[in-house]
């Protein structure tokens, strides 16, 4: 493996962290001339892992630097050439390629839900084709982060939470934006130093068992630590045995620091053995010691109902050092959010020629499969594209009409709702989230206080949303023409954000087990335009 | 966020990639004199995944291209500066920073079982200690996606198997170190192009549900791809309908291809819906129309265990896209590798004064401390380093001489094996692994065909290893004084050992469910060695 093989991620690398399939897609749409049509993507998720009431999103702010700074460098090109599969005016095209998409989105630390699109990419059909890939990347895995660290935040109910997964992360950068996520979602510290770096994260953390392993005894490793950080000393006392070697040493270290510092606060790390127990054991000796408040860490293992659980069962503990459930999300390590073409419009210069009309003409079976394409698309019957262009007054689409896509499939959960759509969330008068309402873009969203909407699960009745006062926009102006148009808010910015959305949930969405499933629905308009879709498309009965 | 704060990991970043812990402890032992202390470390994990037989050691390449290039910039140290923590004198200690270790490892690609030592770092305490993070994050992930995608390869039983996870992984390096450990534990082919790039992994891919949504109907947008793509045409028949509308509309679009094209390889991909039974509909629509072993990919949610039930069900598939799963290890997604001291010398130079004698004394509870300790070190009884020196016929340590050192624990699976050691695995007359001991780095190991060893669980008594015919060192030097000694292999060689390794393991461990239990145990002298430190250590009756 050359020196070059075996790095890792680089900024400027980044244009080819996307699938293949999305070259191969953006080649052809270039090879046949539609990659200037103009296609409206969205990104949702459709699950919440489980027994989650609510996701925190979070991502944005690296996608949009990512965006804005895609380029294919000639070491990026030189490799496509490599594969075979692009002509040469395909890889001249790339060459030129700078980012002219447009992105709407749900601010990072917006509380969202399954089901809404988060973010909005809009600009020509190939472009935003290649983007595919990136926006899920960087959107899947922070999102899960801060949402599994704002549960975590609320099982600590107060406590300091550290962040501790870098070891146990899914690679270099598994940590990095990791431990980025965790911070926004609620975590107040991270052992990462890195991402304290460069994201300006408070940054925490102590000693391991080999400071102590590495001395010949506990205690005179406890002073040994205790000198150099006598304003900051914190033991782990587990490396041979918490109650009958580590917590008398640490308890006779504290007190000859007491000597010197009078009011220092004793300050101790479990890692091991039954946290509750042991953390109760070890406030009963320093305080009867004369330590008020010390402060006990607890670590190893730990996530949300783990936490939860030792806090109702009194342990001693008020810091928190969450490492692997944390990073990883284990118990639901992926967020399975997709990407999906809602809408399309011809370019006002039309079906454009191929950007390379002799490439293009290479496989002249595009012609013939032209002609033969006219009655076969008889058989394939009305499609989901003709059938949107039927809504609007039976009309052909014309240049420049949006047209809304479907995806159909057996599973009604998995069908996409079709069209641009503006999302609105709803809140009652104490400012508690309490529906968000999926509109076609053209349409006025209601006001309240009786909001009537379509559930996604049946579409054929409405339902009601009451007690509504306010609504707002969940998705705001990001990108314009592959440039950045909101300021980026600074990451305390995005984790205040984070706490308030999350202190504004009704408790029962709150709730570690089993929380209440919260409403998001269609508009009847919208309604009605997917049901007719559905109708008409290949497979279903009409 | 500024530019600079936003980027993802780079190369020259890496040296803060670490916990804040070791950076203090580093600063610790350099305040205490004690940084020129030699350490041994240990990377080991304790447990495989559930139903999981054996490892695959991946992420060491990687590894030792960070530890040969670990500076610290100019960058990183005015950030260290900036947190308060370390004096100037140790900023600039640092800045001279030069890797000195040696490194021990299996290479890439062996096959590994819990608690033996796959990696020994050695070198001085404070730079050894500093490297633990790194090991841990390079190790543990890359090793959990090649093992993964072992498990793959073996239900898929022959069959190609694609890794298309970039979109749900943990981040972009997720993808890009998953990519590569999952190509090195077997897969074919991925999905993501960077991996492609700087690893020479293949990649693959063709179109997504966007492609046929941007189109009017579904027939053209097949007769586009097959237009382009004639040589290498494979549709995805599930966006509207599989049965009704993506297979006969992907038979028609074929058989106008095999006018052209005579012997033209049918070629789809079923991405929902029941896959065993719509494979067999493709497979005979295909197979009637002429069209001899078609190409059926299936992907969605697809793991080993479902890859495995679908063949047993007679599924026609022959190729799998595997996402989500592979690259997150979803139903474990943490392999919990752990670094450990086993072993300390006083270096030649005994105990050096710190670095810098003045910042050193500033503690003045440092001398203090060491007065008191005399006392107190008798409370703390006979220590684990103390006895090592014991077991050393009485004598107080030499300087030079290696001191075993253990982590006790009050579960005994999770104590520490002390001590340098040497790993010797044997194999039977087939060549097949049967089990593997640890020794005493200066033991001479045992030849077969009995071997005796004791196990982990219980050190009480010993047990034999029948037909050991052939004996091999797990551990191959790989670094001396900072620079790497054994020559890299390519990404192909690693990937050729570990499919070799697995072939060699016997049946029941390659089973996916309820597997064997390898054997991994401790020479008697070993275990002795253990023995003798537990029984004296604090809290264990004498």
């Amino acid at each position: 493996m050359t020196d070059a093989s075996s790095r890792w991620a680089r900024r400027e690398d980044l244009a080819l962290l996307t699938d293949f399939y999305e070259l191969t897609m953006m080649h052809g749409y270039w090879r046949s001339g539609r990659q200037q049509m103009t296609a409206s993507f969205e990104y949702f998720f459709r699950e919440l892992p489980t027994h989650t009431g609510f996701a925190v999103a979070a991502g944005l702010e690296q996608l949009l630097d990512l965006v804005e700074n895609l380029r294919f460098t000639d070491d990026d090109l030189a490799y496509l050439t490599s594969l075979g599969t692009f002509g040469e005016e395909f890889i001249d095209h790339l060459r030129g390629f700078k980012p002219t998409v447009s992105i709407d989105a749900a601010p990072e630390g917006t509380v969202v839900f399954p089901n809404e699109p988060i973010l909005r990419v809009e600009g020509p059909l190939a472009e935003a084709q290649l983007l595919e890939t990136a926006v899920l990347n960087a959107l899947n895995y922070p999102t899960l982060i801060a949402t599994k660290s704002a549960r975590i935040r609320l099982a600590a109910d107060g406590d300091r939470v550290m962040e501790f997964g870098l070891r146990r992360a899914q690679g270099p950068d598994g940590g990095l934006s990791g431990s980025r996520a965790a911070y926004i979602g609620g975590a107040d510290a991270t052992s990462n130093v890195l991402a304290g770096k460069l994201f300006g994260i408070p940054v925490a953390g102590t000693h391991a068992h080999s400071w102590v392993m590495s001395f010949d005894d506990e205690i005179t490793a406890f002073r040994a630590y205790a000198d150099i950080y006598p304003d900051n000393c914190l033991l782990l006392v587990d490396t041979y045995d918490t109650l009958t070697s580590g917590l008398p040493n640490a308890l006779q270290v504290f007190k000859e620091l007491r000597e010197r510092r009078p009011g220092v606060r004793a300050a101790i790390r479990l890692d091991s053995g039954d946290l509750a127990r042991l953390s109760k054991a070890a406030y009963a000796l320093f305080t009867q010691a004369g330590f008020h408040e010390p402060l006990i860490v607890a670590s190893n293992e730990l996530d949300e109902d783990l936490i939860a659980d030792l806090k109702r069962q009194g342990a001693r503990i008020n810091a928190w050092g969450v490492g692997t459930h944390l990073i990883t999300s284990s118990s639901w390590p992926a967020l399975g959010g997709v990407y999906k073409l809602s809408a399309a419009r011809e370019d006002a210069r039309g079906r454009a020629a191929p950007g390379d009309a002799d490439e293009a003409g290479s496989g002249a079976f595009g012609e013939e499969a032209a002609g033969v394409g006219a009655t076969a698309a008889e058989s394939a019957a009305a499609t989901a594209a003709g059938l949107a262009a039927g809504l609007t007054a039976g009309a052909p689409p014309e240049v420049g009409a949006w047209e809304p896509r479907i995806k159909l499939s057996s599973n009604p959960a998995k069908m996409t709702d079709p069209g641009r759509k503006r999302v609105i969330r709803y809140r009652d008068f104490r400012g508690r989230p309490i529906g968000d309402v999926l509109y076609c873009a053209d349409e006025e969203p209601q006001s309240g206080p009786q909001i009537s909407y379509v559930g996604r699960s049946d579409l054929s009745f409405q339902v009601a949303l009451e007690g509504a006062v306010q609504a707002e926009d969940l998705l705001e102006p990001m990108m314009r023409e592959g440039r950045r148009v909101a300021p980026a808010p600074s990451i305390a910015e995005v984790r205040s954000r984070a706490r308030e959305q999350v202190a504004s949930l009704p408790e029962e969405l709150r709730r570690l087990r089993n929380p209440e499933i919260y409403h998001v629905g269609l508009s009847p308009k919208l309604a009605e335009l997917k049901t007719d879709l559905i109708r008409h498309a290949p497979g279903v009965l009409h």
